[in-house]
């Protein structure tokens, strides 16, 4: 559990703790203790004027003929993890898949499921990120939902974050838009948010401490598309990284795709842990990084655009989509030798996010 | 389990059950078995335009200026009961949230957190009853997500599901527009739901058997505003049942809410039942009925539209808003007297939706 938190920090909670110290079933159950916590905690922490309607769904503005539309449900364990916690990754992480359409994200929803027994401070704390989160986003909680199971039939909190976002462009994202000879981009180096929880997971203390790049990316993918660059595909690299992120585009679109592995950046504090833990970084979740499918003659200038913005400056161009009508993606090495980089027939890392 | 599938059934899984019988953390990994249930079960049963962009969120035409959208998370237990399961429960329960805004439900996510260990052909069961669900809803599910955890700490399926809906009326349906003197009307019998679930969980036998009346109610509340139907508010009764959601309306609007207890429908079983096992089913769950609340003026004819609609055929009026401005639901009997209908302060039906 993280522990910068200010003094002051329990004392704020809207839900006296000294009295409430912890999630009960009957926060659940639809009577009084349930309406305290979504009044008291969740209402007044997220206000706005959507959440004020109190109805069982929220009437939105939409001032675009299309939205996209996302889900992603949370059970990262640990809670806590140096640089987020799940509050932060329920947030930007589904702010991330719509950034992904080129959406700019606009409403966010939330469903919790609470163990029984659940420290009502830890609660506390990932509402404050969640509430942080989301305005640094520039996105609104608009509904939510909360239940309760027993103890020994969840881990504390899992969150479910879905979200819609507002479609302002003419690009058709997606997989079948990707051609042979596009140029692929990472926005820059991979496997930290996988390795920082296994590092907090396991206890294990490295030289240099990682931090989850757990970050927002719908600014970067909106400078793009102001720049008129031509996106054909945005995909984040999250479970399964950026080798499982490469193949589902490859099975999509149907052609191979190749990487030069040393153009793809890895901190070395992450090759270290890496190398003790038996993981390759290209596999390894990220929370705050993406590839950026354009054509060939448009790379320099998307890279350029990309390296100009915070959440782009370790940008590089990692490779290109080959003639080859082949399902696979293949790394060259600094020798020039190919290997191919299968997808993972199991598990990598569980509950990452 | 209910156990009037076909026999065919098992064999029209598009996982082969005898290779995979079980959901394994390696579901869950980002890699290949993820792979194989995203596309092979969810994506093959849940077909449809949007979902065949395979991409990390869903681009869709929205045909109106304002949308309602809506969350909630399903931990039902057990998973299977008379009348529905789960996955039935993730359709209509999200359905008729937004059916309470007056929306025409349209787009649905959907977030499963798998319990490792759980049989694949339970998630077959669960997966081709959303899909009916939907079907018959006209609702399309349009993107979603796949967490497995470990044994213990989940509890064999939740879901959550998303929805968004399309506002193509002008009423402000809402707890704040609710007025003294409006008339309440309720769509038919109360405490269905929840007692299904706490005889199946009992393993209790009654002479009737009870269905939950988990169903859509949006065709229901489209009648009502095509006939002109100047709704104030409609909620469904789910968790803590009738009285829980007058509690709620009577919160926001600040004004006190009688009900006549005679009028409310309860079904003979449903009252056996709730003596037996000590509930009273004005505060039981409930998956098909809801509140309607309109003016004096449109109570008869609001009841007309309802009792001629399948969902509606025992609709009643069974209260009214007064002039008293205290947040405090109370009940009429039929010797006149008054007793005051409390929000409950604990659980009364757990993990029940």
């Amino acid at each position: 559990m993280n522990t910068d938190q200010p003094l002051s920090f329990l004392s704020q909670c809207p839900i006296p703790i000294d009295r409430y110290p912890m999630i009960t079933m009957a926060h659940g159950g639809g009577g009084r203790l349930m309406n305290q916590l979504i009044e008291q905690m969740f209402a007044q922490t997220f206000q706005n004027s959507y959440l004020l309607q109190k109805h069982d769904s929220a009437v939105l503005p939409v001032p675009t003929k299309k939205i996209a539309m996302t889900t992603d449900t949370y059970t990262v364990s640990p809670l806590f993890f140096p640089g987020g916690d799940i509050g932060t990754l329920a947030v930007y992480g589904t702010v991330n898949d719509l950034a992904m359409s080129g959406a700019t994200p606009a409403y966010l929803s939330l469903g919790f499921i609470l163990e029984e027994g659940l420290p009502m401070e830890i609660l506390w704390r990932v509402v404050q990120s969640i509430q942080k989160a989301a305005a640094n986003a520039g996105v609104a909680i608009v509904t939510g939902d909360t239940k309760v199971v027993e103890r020994g039939k969840g881990d504390g909190i899992y969150i479910n974050s879905s979200g819609v976002g507002f479609i302002e462009h003419d690009l058709t994202i997606q997989p079948t838009s990707v051609k042979p000879g596009d140029s692929i981009l990472i926005n820059g180096d991979v496997g930290r948010h996988g390795m920082a929880i296994m590092a907090q997971r396991d206890g294990l203390r490295f030289e240099s401490e990682m931090d989850s790049d757990c970050a927002p990316l719908h600014t970067l993918v909106r400078k793009l598309i102001d720049e008129k660059i031509q996106i054909h595909m945005l995909r984040d690299l999250t479970r399964g990284g950026l080798v499982s992120a490469l193949h589902e585009i490859s099975q999509v679109c149907g052609r191979q795709i190749s990487i030069e592995e040393s153009k793809v950046p890895v901190e070395e504090a992450v090759v270290g842990a890496c190398e003790i833990l038996g993981f390759d970084p290209l596999y390894v979740a990220n929370e705050g990084k993406l590839v950026c499918i354009v054509a060939k003659e448009e790379a320099q200038k998307a890279l350029a655009v990309m390296r100009n913005h915070e959440q782009g400056t370790g940008s590089q161009i990692i490779g290109q989509v080959q003639e080859a009508a082949r399902i696979e993606v293949v790394s060259k090495n600094q020798m020039g030798s190919l290997r191919v980089l299968d997808l993972l027939s199991g598990e990598q890392l569980p509950r990452i996010c």
